[in-house]
């Protein structure tokens, strides 16, 4: 008979109508499916279980509020291009994306939170351990690529009752993601990819903007059938975070063996240079971890100077 | 080693901070504990199940929003002490509290909706088998009862980084209840007990409210060690439904024995009186149920009409 936790195809309602539950699925096919793997408990790991909150207007209101404190300390535009040690410290040189003018600061100490995918391609006179610590960890980058769509109505709350959360699929795009707001508004934004397989990611990285955001209508198709009326490619939108200059790549997924000795080597400052970011944390891709490695740092620092 | 779906002692953080896991329970502890019969998955359960919305203002804004459509329909302090029918239809009789006179209400059709625990000391000239039926209802009652107090604190966020959900004890309390909105105001209720046992509602209606407040906040206390510098009876309140006068009774549980019999007699009307009400529906207990139930009653009334 199944359980009822699968839901309904026919809900139980008023007088005689006990509802009708979905068919339960065979065992063999859940067992054959990979979908039991992970995917039926990810919103229960740490990472993503609930309660989840989210900022108002979106992930980079926490970003915008810090550059709301702290924005005149920050030099923008500047494009780090080589970083030096001498005895009185560090020198970091930086061209100035406005005047194209090299320019310098320098300091006691310098806090790198430069992604070390970016990093390894930057100059710098760090010791040769330190430097293929960088070289591992930027080759450990996961490439997300994400597809969104303003969608022309809400067609996932309107003809599926879904409210929020994912669909798994086996294709390309792997999964979509339903917004968790503005339930019953005439629009929404719907996920319409997020691949974090790099295999997949690298042949998506080589399409135009409008053939990923093709094949992702066709794909998304088979999951929602005339989902192609509801999303076009022309109110779509994708990011492959491998091809944006300043992260080149998503989040790093250290593996077990470069936790143990890159990131370890990188834990430690290379002479007044230090590393910090989520990267540096074991909350890697997430701005909490970002957030708890400068706090470490300043930490490091503070008992360094006094110490000293 | 356990997996972090049980959280962490110390979270996982910056630098080398791995964080601690909660130490695993033992399995026998978790096969010993009654926890696993149905409160893991309570939470995912049909009438549970994410996404969960709540009307601004509480559940009571439903009614209120009927009442402002259709309130000029309704009689206030009207109660009912008689259903009889004739060959034009029914006569319903009731006291009206504000004159404390007996005053009636003829019609073709009636629709009734009085909890069957209240209708069964009504007077009505209802066939053997309905009144039986009532009778059985009125008998399959759960008479559930709740406590809730004003938190000095959100200690629960502050001191357990709780938000939202229950803590189910083997106490009477049964549950506590945390908030799943306001979080980190300064103040929030906190539900101290749902009790949905009758055993144990029973013990609890025979207490005076002052008791009631008193026992839940000692058994919460073994939850939540310095629970009663938080809460205190002068900030609580109970509700034992199976004392509310025109209630006397939370929700019906129909027996799988009682819902082939009893419900299937009340599902036909008595003459030209209609059973309505979440009762009446297999959603029994929610709002979605005596909604469904009234539009069922006013299509089979209708169709009953045209086809006469």
């Amino acid at each position: 008979m199944g359980s009822s936790r699968a839901g309904y195809e026919i809900p139980p309602g008023a007088g005689i109508n006990t509802g009708r539950k979905h068919e339960p699925l065979p065992l063999s096919e859940l067992l054959n499916s990979r979908f039991w793997e992970y995917k039926m408990h990810f919103g229960e790991s740490y990472l993503q279980a609930a309660t989840m909150l989210q900022p108002v207007g979106g992930m980079d209101a926490i970003a915008k509020a810090f550059e709301q404190r702290v924005g005149r300390l920050i030099r923008y535009k500047a494009e780090v291009t080589e970083i030096k040690q001498n005895s009185d410290g560090v020198q970091v040189i930086y061209r100035d994306r406005k005047s194209n003018q090299y320019q310098s600061v320098d300091g006691k100490f310098a806090i790198c939170t430069i992604p070390l995918s970016v990093l390894t391609n930057i100059k710098a006179d760090f010791s040769k351990e330190h430097q293929a610590a960088i070289t591992v960890g930027a080759s450990s980058y996961n490439r997300a690529v994400k597809v969104g769509f303003q969608s022309k109505r809400r067609f996932w709350e309107e003809d599926y009752n879904i409210y929020g959360g994912i669909s798994w699929t086996e294709a390309d795009i792997i999964q979509m993601w339903y917004p968790s707001t503005g339930f019953h508004n005439p629009q929404g934004i719907i996920v319409g990819a997020y691949i974090w397989s790099n295999d997949i990611s690298k042949r998506w990285e080589a399409m135009t903007f409008n053939q990923r955001l093709s094949l992702a209508i066709s794909q998304g198709e088979k999951i929602h059938p005339g989902y192609n009326q509801e999303v076009s490619v022309a109110n779509g939108c994708t990011v492959a975070w491998g091809k944006v200059p300043y992260s080149q790549g998503a989040w790093i997924s250290w593996e077990q063996d470069s936790r143990k000795k890159a990131y370890q080597v990188l834990n430690e400052p290379e002479g007044n240079v230090y590393f910090a970011g989520d990267y540096m944390s074991y909350l890697s891709g997430w701005q909490e971890g970002a957030i708890l490695s400068a706090h470490k740092i300043v930490n490091d620092i503070t008992t360094r100077v006094q110490n000293s």
